[in-house]
């Protein structure tokens, strides 16, 4: 009977600019009675990544071009906030409403560059991490240097999408583990040989996190538990991006 | 300590044209000795719903309108296939390399217009069922009179995603549940107002179970238990639509 299991690792606390993560994730899972294996997976919600990597900027100190505020006002967003996003973003793909979407500088097609005021303090603003598979590795690192045990571990953020309403949460750093499950080539139960079976196994786990997580409750770590993973040193949310040149709606 | 569960339903055998998947479900969990619950969410593969209410084609009966000819070619994609992905759809969305992404009747933007050709046998094609919130709500009633016991229904099928490679799942049909948690309004721990805080938690459990249910394992229907979902006599996957009016990629 394949079963995967999905736990919340509470007491986190507050996470502070140069917080090891890794090591409050041992601490927690210590104090719950959690024992890590190589063969797990933790979810870490980016915003206490950012957190802890310094990434939080006070909105009345930032200074908006007149590009930003032009957008502001088209948008109905805080010009301040606007600067934030641009600052993070290649390019803006897509305005309108008070939607800004852009193409960030790692790659990401997202709203607001994943700029976030939630969570994090009145008046705050999160980034993403600047190099999220970067945070990955080193909070990876720090849970086998403590428990030595070395589950993945994949950094996740709520994404909106066209077409559908409300967010999933998605991968936007990975370590330990590929990304995706590659069945191209292979035959299904009649023989038939499957052609777009490309799962995007990371997004996924995030997406099942989530259900633990929630936008307020307080479990940003979660332990996904029985998924099969297939382990990989050097995996990357790279896997997951689609080339510009391949995509039909940049 | 929060924790969700997500068992794969095993020995479903193959699902056969009139079949009632319900029934089916409840024999599957009873040999397990699965004892299901109101809270219980089961996600059902589009697949074997599709199997049940007869709605696969063989792609030699299907004759090939010019339009689809031409495209056909254009895309280097079997005419008879997409004869059926045009039948099943409103407008076509986007083409280009081998991809063809439409608008089908339901309001879904996907590949192929959910056409496909995996775990059906040779030479068929598995269109998705007509209304899947109605495919959901029967077999919610079937477990119903079965069991005593009314979890919700989700039928699921894996979407690609612009931007992003590999596919998701998503559902398709619900029964039973609010398909979205709306927490908009309410204040974060801070006491920041959330904003953006809708979150799509019928395609999260959708997401969950593909990682028990994989492409070919055999394993077409799931149980999340856990989840905390808000139940929902009249649920419906048209929560989770985008209105066209409000889509920046349309």
């Amino acid at each position: 009977m394949k079963r995967i299991e999905i736990i919340g690792v509470e007491g986190m606390g507050e996470v502070r600019a140069g917080d090891r993560v890794g090591e409050l994730v041992c601490a927690a899972c210590a104090r719950q009675g959690i024992e890590l294996a190589d063969d797990d997976v933790l979810v870490v919600a980016q915003k206490i990544v950012s957190k802890a990597e310094g990434r939080l900027v006070n909105l009345n100190e930032v200074q908006p071009s007149a590009q930003a505020r032009a957008l502001g006002r088209e948008l109905d967003k805080d010009p301040a906030l606007v600067e934030l996003i641009l600052a993070e973003s290649r390019r803006i793909v897509r305005k309108g409403g008070r939607a800004l979407i852009v193409e960030t500088h790692h790659g990401f097609v997202s709203a607001n560059g994943g700029v976030d005021c939630s969570n994090v303090g009145i008046g705050q603003a999160a980034l993403l991490p600047k190099d999220a598979d970067a945070s990955a590795r080193t909070i990876r690192a720090e849970i086998r240097q403590r428990s030595g045990k070395a589950p993945a571990v994949i950094i996740s953020d709520s994404f909106g999408r066209p077409w559908r309403l409300g967010t999933v949460d998605v991968a936007v750093g990975i370590a330990g583990m590929k990304a995706v499950k590659d069945e191209r080539g292979t035959k299904d139960g009649y023989g038939y040989e499957l052609r777009a079976a490309v799962t995007a196994i990371a997004d996924e786990i995030a997406a099942a996190a989530e259900l633990v997580m929630g936008k307020k409750d307080g479990v940003p770590v979660v332990l996904v538990r029985g998924c099969g993973i297939e382990k990989k040193e050097e995996g990357s949310v790279k896997e997951l991006l689609r080339p510009a040149a391949e995509d039909l709606f940049r």
